[in-house]
């Protein structure tokens, strides 16, 4: 019988070449439960070697451990769409010497693709695989669901290995990924932590303040003239965001729109919308939930989807070129509407485009649904931290004290506002905020570059400076 | 809402920068019912453009105006994997200047990956397809189930256009080819005759000889030490292999031996097979008939595999790999059990590899089924008209008159001794044929090459020369 199981993710690093100053590349769906690149990089500062570039699609707390390989040199580099507040806190402060480089999740698999950012060895971590290398995210005891964001790693890197928890007999059906990619096979004993890979902000909102926007961002696409048969829409997991569905859903009941496709990044929300007949089918790139999970399993109308298929660029099209309407978040948001989600307002990297800038070129409606402030400190500035999403690609904004419409959409404004909803000039919405928190003192930014904002075009969009010590 | 639907032919043509001397290509999924192959040359004849190479995954007899086209100088070179008697004989005749260079079905889609054959513009027939390209081979009324031959085109070509005659609202699921490799989408009114889709070759045999060979090589399969729990097959669409599968469903049923997966070119009685718990699952990379075609679209265990995924002999894996046992068949086999499927015994062109040399090499047992002789000729000869597979690949030759082991395999021919089936050296199968016949007349071979047998590591494997006028 045919095989490319070795015994061990040393092993495997062995055979795969991987040699000072090469690129390692990782994917997010494990989220905060995946094990495998801890244990990968573990094995591989093990093996001495050093002055790697790690490609991850996102990286998130679990992923701490990274901070010590930085410091001992073994990785010199970070590429990634997403980076969370723990490692983000020592980013900026001015861990590493090399600024971080943060993609979308569309030009990340446009840039490995093209051969802007080869990667030399891929790990998969997969809750499937067969011996031959076919492997799946839908099955298994750390079942993810799609693995969208592995799928263009595994088509280019130069070797790749999947890591699986799973090992079933040839052939697994359903693959993600299929054998005539991979080169080597791992079986271990846990690629993750079941309950880390469901996020924990995937619960809808409660909180009254939230309620409100998410009832004005329901609102808003009930009268943006998009909502009619064939309508297709994006949510981020955000708890407001959540909300939002939920009401949007009720009005598509209400109404008998008959949408063609949710899209994203899936929950168990947008399943519900499926269920209930909202949309005809969903376009996962990424389960964020065990009833997304079940459901792209289950149900033939939810597709896996993969990241050049999302949201690539360079690709003939990507789905966020079909999409009609996003709703996304924001740390900050200036009157240029230009969005931060790379920082919190004092500059520290916690978070990343992700999917954000790619939804918000793509949909003809790109809804930022924010607060007015967090911890005093108002959402709307003169000019955001850094720059995530520019504000040509966004169309509104949503905050409980009114509704900004990009000056670019007159038409959107008009509806809005015959639809009697509370319609306020960014400026003014900026001013309310003030009047409620007092004007915020400026940010002192470092002098070192910390990170840079790379643009789905694979531009420059903004440079992000270290936070010097208090 | 987007879309790249364009209104004809001609235009989507004219939008590919399609010049003189370019690449073209086609996938036989509609087989002896395609019309697309036909109505795109005729367009590209009617620009002017000549000089043009056509690579076609296999040509049947409906694609018979090809002559025309290279009569006037629009088509100068082919590249094709399989071609049908008629369009073979006038190749034979000296048609062309330039050799066809036949390929085998893995083969191809290496050499398209690697860009040793690259395409300028591939046109993809589709059953269906939606307005940003796409597209699946299971739906529609020309359904043909797995698009399989024409996933690597789509994916390494240029420029892709799809031709559809369903063209269904965004987003079609399940698709066989996803949208970023989809430049352009046509909407025609039939892309095929569906009673061509569904070749007439898929029928079981009811000659005693077809039988009695069957019946051998099912037990050679029972025998061979290969059946067992995990044992995968593949079956050509022969009669006398059909009746092969027929005999070895009710082996493997009364042992209850439970295979892992069948392979191919689907036939319902492979899917016979699957429903009947002989194999968990089928890889699908053609249907040939309506069954198989119905199968792939509602039975998940059913999975359409693409070219590369298939065959490819540069793909880290492919399917063949891990393949137990295929049965073949052959025009002609030769003592040192190389196999002819190229031309008859004639010399004229009415066939080729498809994936008879890829199946051969990749599979444990590769057995050919063949009569004793045709037409009052021998199937056994001194030397093959042309090596379409080399004799180090095949295992075991099985006829009415008795079973020929390659002699690299002397535990398989001792277990078939062993089994009582009559096993006989292959010269003397040979003689045993002749004594019936006569020794044939050898072959007047032309002196002009017509057509290069290029093996699926790609090195030359035999040449095919002009059959002169008689």
């Amino acid at each position: 019988m045919s095989t490319k199981v070795v015994k061990s993710i040393r092993e495997a690093i062995g055979l795969s070449g991987l040699k000072d100053g090469m690129t390692v590349s990782f994917h997010h769906h494990l989220r905060n439960g995946d094990h495998v690149l801890n244990i990968v990089m573990a094995e591989i500062a093990g093996l001495g070697i050093r002055d790697l570039t790690v490609n991850a699609s996102s990286l998130f707390d679990i992923h701490q451990p990274l901070a010590d390989h930085i410091r001992n040199g073994v990785v010199t580099a970070i590429q990634t769409d997403y980076m969370a507040a723990g490692l983000g806190k020592a980013i900026s402060r001015g861990l590493m010497e090399k600024p971080v480089q943060f993609r979308t999740h569309g030009g990340r698999p446009s840039d490995i693709a093209s051969g802007n950012t080869p990667i030399d060895v891929a790990f998969i971590a997969a809750p499937s695989a067969d011996p031959m290398g076919n492997c799946s995210g839908k099955y298994g005891k750390s079942a993810c669901g799609s693995l969208g964001y592995a799928i263009p790693d595994a088509m280019y890197a130069r070797h790749v290995v999947v890591i699986t928890d799973n090992l079933v007999p040839y052939p697994l059906l359903d693959w993600s990924i299929p054998e005539i990619y991979v080169d080597a096979v791992v079986s271990v004993d846990a690629i993750g932590d079941p309950a880390g890979i469901v996020s924990g902000t995937t619960r809808i909102t409660r909180d009254p303040v939230g309620l409100v926007m998410a009832s004005y961002a329901a609102r808003v696409i009930e009268h943006s003239g998009l909502l009619a048969d064939g309508f297709s829409f994006q949510t981020g997991a955000g708890g407001a965001s959540l909300a939002a569905a939920g009401f949007l859903k009720d009005i598509m009941l209400a109404k008998g729109v008959q949408g063609s496709f949710g899209l994203g990044g899936i929950t168990g929300y947008m399943v519900d919308m499926l269920q209930a007949g909202c949309f005809q089918s969903l376009l996962d790139v990424q389960c964020f939930d065990l009833k997304a999970v079940e459901s792209i399993r289950s149900d033939p109308r939810h597709q896996e989807i993969s990241a050049l298929h999302y949201a690539s660029p360079t690709q003939r099209s990507a789905v966020v070129d079909s999409l009609d309407v996003v709703i996304l978040g924001a740390t900050e948001i200036d009157t240029d509407f230009n969005v931060n989600v790379h920082t919190d307002s004092n500059g520290y990297i916690m978070g990343g485009s992700g999917g954000h800038s790619d939804t918000a070129a793509g949909a003809k409606l790109a809804m930022i649904i924010a607060p007015m402030f967090r911890a005093r400190l108002p959402i709307v500035t003169d000019r955001v931290t850094c720059i995530s999403t520019p504000g040509r690609d966004i169309d509104v904004l949503v905050t409980q004290g009114g509704i900004a419409v990009n000056p670019k959409n007159g038409e959107l404004c008009r509806r809005l506002r015959d639809a009697g909803l509370p319609v306020i000039d960014i400026h003014d919405l900026k001013a309310k905020a003030e009047s409620m928190t007092g004007t915020p003192r400026r940010l002192t930014k470092g002098d070192r570059p910390v990170a840079q904002v790379i643009g789905r075009d694979g531009g420059l969009l903004d440079t992000i400076y270290n936070v010097p010590e208090a």
